[in-house]
């Protein structure tokens, strides 16, 4: 897609990078060579180079942490111009959702077959470190989701996520019953397991297997799948990303909300989940070839022109 | 359909019912009144009543209990010609699991819109008692479920489902990973919100949310529906009533196994949910004019023919 | 929701209608006496009321044509400040595509239940002209697509489109293959029923029975859903409105493109169907009352909150 | 699955073949070469061989054809043990609808990538004739489908069917409205592009993309599968194999019922489609290996066990 805004794809701007973060999957501890690997081979380029710190402690033993600095999120944030993200689309996801008020942008590097957000294989890695450096990666930048809960009048909870916000039954498996509002109409009441609100990025996570639809990220908009409607003409709806969404918990004995399925918070009867596009996005770093569709389409299997033509 | 075969529509049958129990669906004090009326109506018509015991103590203040013998399920099964449920569509599971084993036919008296298992509004209810106790209404069988769950080589929990037994995450909202075995032989491996098996009742329940389809209580198979799966060719699969459904958890930090979605019991890795049809089906009673599709066309809002053909 | 932007939702805007066309729904005679009622009022207004030609023509024994001058859709589109429709949404369609170039708006009026597109029932039309005339309606956009079809390199026909240009198979019923490009860059190819590109406007048309989601009419997108694709993993995708689709026919015995379902085109093997939105849009003015959300809630039969909240 | 009742799976029976009919896709010549091989092979092993008389025409250049005798289809029937098609499951259909009513088995040969319905590839083709010979081919009888079309009162058209009868819109692109009834009851009136009755053979067809649910072949059902539904409530429905279905048109501008997508017939208003299962049923052999969901996983791309376990 050539035509792209420029607030979405740009593979010129920024100056070249001189602090980069290297973040790992936690406990996972044969990702520690990819990151000494990765640590060595630019600070050989005269990159200084930060380790988030649980990424450290995971793999202290295989790291001389004397030559690099270690620290938390909001420290990477004040220093480091771009991390590079060792793991899965989750742990992409973890250091999306610390990162994103920084403005740092991210690569992300994944060992055998690649993820939606992981572009770069583990075998590649070193050879994509050039472009990388030279500023030819694609800039892509990626909205999140600000949700705050609701309850008797307070915000007693809030967090960003990139993916989505899903709304759900507990353990118990009874059905929820909650009500949606769009800045501040009643759009209905229903019963269902759930209801995921996504981001484009989120559209091809757990809403597609929801049956919710693909979102191309310049697609200013926000999906609301829900989860098994006890009414059957309750279907996904796509709102404009300017649009505040709330549901709340009208009934339920158990349920929860989950950020990017990695941080769960308990919901009472009553509470209310606001849930509004983030003023922060992510920047997502392609390789100079990276093909939103390419990737799809690899990941999806859908058909490819025969070889003939 | 008129070309049932015997075993599932049968208005002939049975000598007419003498000892008649009464169940009404628990801490709703407002059912009292239903059971209250029943109860004096089928004594006054020469009926031996009996009440389920936590019936009872629910209505205690409003039923005069010298009159009316209560008891457990057990007991009522061992004792009762038919049972009249009143509630709605749950409690008339719970009452089918109860008794399904005392062959002891049921029927659904509700309140307010009749549901999937419950026939007879409140409202009509005396005047349908003659149709009743003349054998007037329609016996149909309808399968349920047994279900075990294994852990470590041993039936650590077992029960029966008129609806379906639902393999599925816990309240911590991660996918669960589990291999599905038909007849002992390897079906695959999904990660997935989980699965539902259902019978035909069940298939208008929780499978038709999850996009199950609907299948008439002739046709003698067993739904298995994946929630959310991860692989969007994993689709519904119908498989025979004479098969036997294994699912084995694979990995899981938190999951779970329902019946009816009223009895749940935690599940651990390695655990094997292995489901059979049961030994046992109940018998459900419908009035004269019961038909299945035509329940199903007001429940649905499927279109009538216009009113002028 | 209240905080739309100016473009779509705006009730204030433009001078006071001095000159309206009046549009029926063709070959339904009984069109004709809401069309002579609503010319009669109009004129003791002391508006110009202008007729449609072939909605006249239809209607000539019951109208007297002295009054009204008649016209084709550009003689309307050259003179009128605002068109009233009468009939279903099909003939919004049509008087859209044929007066969005003149940005003529439109008002729905429907007998009976009301459309999508036909918010005012025939009932109260009268009561309405108050508010109509006094510029109280709300004036609402929504996007067209423009199609061209592609044979040679010539373009041979081109239509415009509010709710969806449909590519799929003709009478034969076999399957069509086709490769599907966005802004030139290959995406997929398909064995299919067929693809339909719809707006927000045609999502909850054609577009919503063949599983494709709901767009709110704020949502600059364009969805491209597919028809019984024969491989699995093809969903929905939702594109920006603007980006150019391609769909090319690789091989079809017999294949067609739909406007609207309105008008249709033979395609042949290697043809090309070009999809963007549209340089017009049509304006939709809704009475005061109006509400998107309100109005899907009624005709999806979603639920309300109850009377006692 | 092992307990599969003796008519759906048996790899006994039947005396040794003595007389073969060999059976190709028309229209493509390189079917040619396997023929060949194959009439020769049988031949060496003393069986009679018999040619399609169409499939012979085709590949008369390259065939002896003093050697084989070659006829129609009834005539293969009264003569032949069983039939070897070479093709993709469109042979197949339309060799198993020719040869059902008497009750010839047939076995399928593809070349390239194995379909649903042909199990043996080309290159094990004559590898696998020893273990055919011998009878060690698993039996398996698949039902078919008996469609009716009427008009006026009377039959004017009828055909079987493997897969599904499709009723659907022809070229003009118009939802159909249809009444369907299950012996003689009225069921919905619906508007869509057309409702499929799928056998289990052809629940992984057509209908799968429809998103039908998949029906093991033991399980004794047919699917109806709407597609397109106006209505976001009709969803597929399984009744008994018993129950005779009627759809019958009640306004189209055009349209057709389709037999396994193969044979054709224009619909007028008022026309009924009748379907029952037929009397005859077709008997596909399946190789020892065979499994059919295993087959399936292949096709779908279902998820296997990771190989170290």
């Amino acid at each position: 897609m050539n035509n792209e805004s420029p607030d979405v794809l740009d593979s010129s701007a920024a100056p070249p990078p001189q602090t980069i973060a290297l973040v790992g999957k936690y406990h996972n501890p044969d990702i520690a060579e990819s990151i000494r690997l990765l640590a060595s081979n630019l600070h050989q380029r005269g990159m200084t180079v930060l380790i988030e710190e649980e990424t450290a402690r995971n793999m202290a033993t295989g790291l001389d942490l004397r030559n690099w600095a270690t620290g938390n999120f909001p420290w990477l944030g004040a220093h480091a111009d771009l991390a590079i993200v060792v793991g899965g689309d989750g742990t992409m996801l973890n250091a999306a959702r610390e990162l994103a008020r920084y403005r740092v942008p991210l690569v992300g590097v994944n060992r055998g077959r690649l993820g939606f957000l992981t572009d770069v294989s583990r075998d590649e890695m070193l050879t994509c470190l050039d472009d990388l450096l030279d500023g030819k990666f694609i800039h892509e930048n990626r909205m999140l989701l600000d949700a705050e809960i609701i309850r008797d009048a307070r915000v007693v909870a809030d967090n960003l996520a990139l993916n989505d916000v899903v709304v759900d039954k507990g353990a118990i498996g009874r059905m929820i019953e909650f009500e949606l509002s769009i800045d501040g109409e009643f759009i209905y009441r229903l019963r269902a397991d759930g209801l995921i609100a996504a981001t484009s990025t989120g559209s091809t996570a757990y809403a597609l297997s929801a049956n919710g639809p693909i979102l191309h990220p310049q697609v200013a908009a926000i999906a609301l799948v829900p989860l098994c409607p006890h009414a059957l003409t309750n279907r996904p709806i796509l709102v404009g990303d300017r649009n505040e969404i709330e549901i709340r918990i009208v009934h339920a004995t158990d349920s929860r909300a989950h950020f990017d399925g990695q941080v769960t918070i308990d919901l009472r009867n009553g509470d209310s989940v606001r849930i509004r596009r983030s003023e922060y996005s992510i920047c997502l770093l392609h390789p100079p070839s990276y093909s939103y569709f390419s990737m799809l389409r690899q990941k999806l299997h859908w058909s490819e022109r025969p070889k003939e033509h």
